[in-house]
């Protein structure tokens, strides 16, 4: 497998602890995003969206492309079932999928660097006001996650073993630290991701030890 | 089942789809986000993150509530399998869900209320702005998901018969229209959105059609 990634960008994060997790052999192909490379022709062709991570595979039908962090995740649970990272009843599942949908629509898109780009062309949004937005999405998020967790969580987000659903946390919150938000008030979230720190599947993934990273 | 959604809600609207296309009866309760009744304790009791849609099931062990759409829809393909709408193989599901990421992500999020809102009350932004700023986002998605389709699609998104992905496309292009997106340029969009209107589940889920809508 290829994956077309960015060392700090968090869904290219995403993909890879979730790789890691399932201890699968994956080459990376850097994509700088800071120079435009995702507009290449090249890369267009492989995702006509523009935009990382992007999954080389092989199906049985030859070689393929999957685009979207949570359909890669979804797709190499289904396809490499060992550790499951979902529950095994449905109404499990549906937790762990509400608390990505939480990160992965209603944190994540508005704090990343296309958005962010666009408020400071649009809007002439300065480095404080950036931070204040991004962190106006991440607080309220991080409430209502640290109230999910606190439901359903026993070491991690959900249970007591990751999830899809940590795959999202943890690049989430070193993204957090990035504009300089006051994560004290989330313990709960803190406490899973110094068990991740020390999980050598995450500590592989951290944006520091990319070969891209700078 | 009870349906917690706002008639004009895009994640309210798929979510009303879906249990149409599955034919499960539900009741809706309006959360009319206008007035902040999304805030309301009782409300933050079902959801602690303050949004809708949130769906309340009866599972093997009670009541629950699921929320996030994606984790609702998921949930629903999962647990009443006909007709299915969700691909038989695994590279198929991980198109459609990278149709889904690219909807409920990339286009959304970044013209949903609340944020829209934020822009107003933090950079001024009038409604020329608010336009644009709708507009910049969808565009450059709807053509990713033109190519995406072109490729996979053959009447709906992907395959011949509604999937998950139909469940985001309808909503997300009436509120391209509310936005007053020029749709010229996307006629492959625009050709399944004539098919679902004309479809009963999809035509009951419309936002004007709900007890709600004003």
């Amino acid at each position: 497998m290829i994956l077309h990634g960015y060392f700090r960008s968090s869904a290219a994060y995403r993909t890879r602890i979730a790789l890691n997790l399932k201890g699968v052999a994956y080459e990376q192909h850097a994509v700088d995003l800071r120079t435009g490379a995702q507009r290449s022709e090249a890369f267009l062709k492989l995702n006509p969206q523009g935009l990382v991570p992007a999954l080389e595979v092989t199906t049985d039908s030859g070689g393929a492309v999957i685009t979207q962090s949570t359909a890669i995740l979804e797709w190499l649970d289904e396809t490499h079932p060992e550790p499951p990272l979902m529950p095994t009843d449905a109404f499990g599942r549906a937790q762990v999928r509400g608390m990505i949908g939480l990160i992965a629509s209603d944190i994540h898109p508005l704090n990343n660097l296309r958005v962010l780009t666009a408020l400071r062309g649009t809007f002439g949004a300065d480095q404080a006001q950036i931070d204040a937005w991004a962190g106006g999405w991440m607080v309220p998020g991080f409430q209502a996650l640290s109230a999910l967790t606190q439901a359903q969580g026993a070491g991690w987000l959900h249970g007591d073993a990751p999830t899809l659903a940590d795959c999202y946390l943890i690049p989430q919150l070193y993204s957090a630290r990035r504009f300089n938000v006051d994560l004290t008030p989330f313990p709960a979230l803190t406490a899973i991701e110094d068990r991740a720190l020390a999980h050598p599947a995450f500590a592989a993934a951290h944006p520091d030890r990319q070969p891209d990273a700078d």
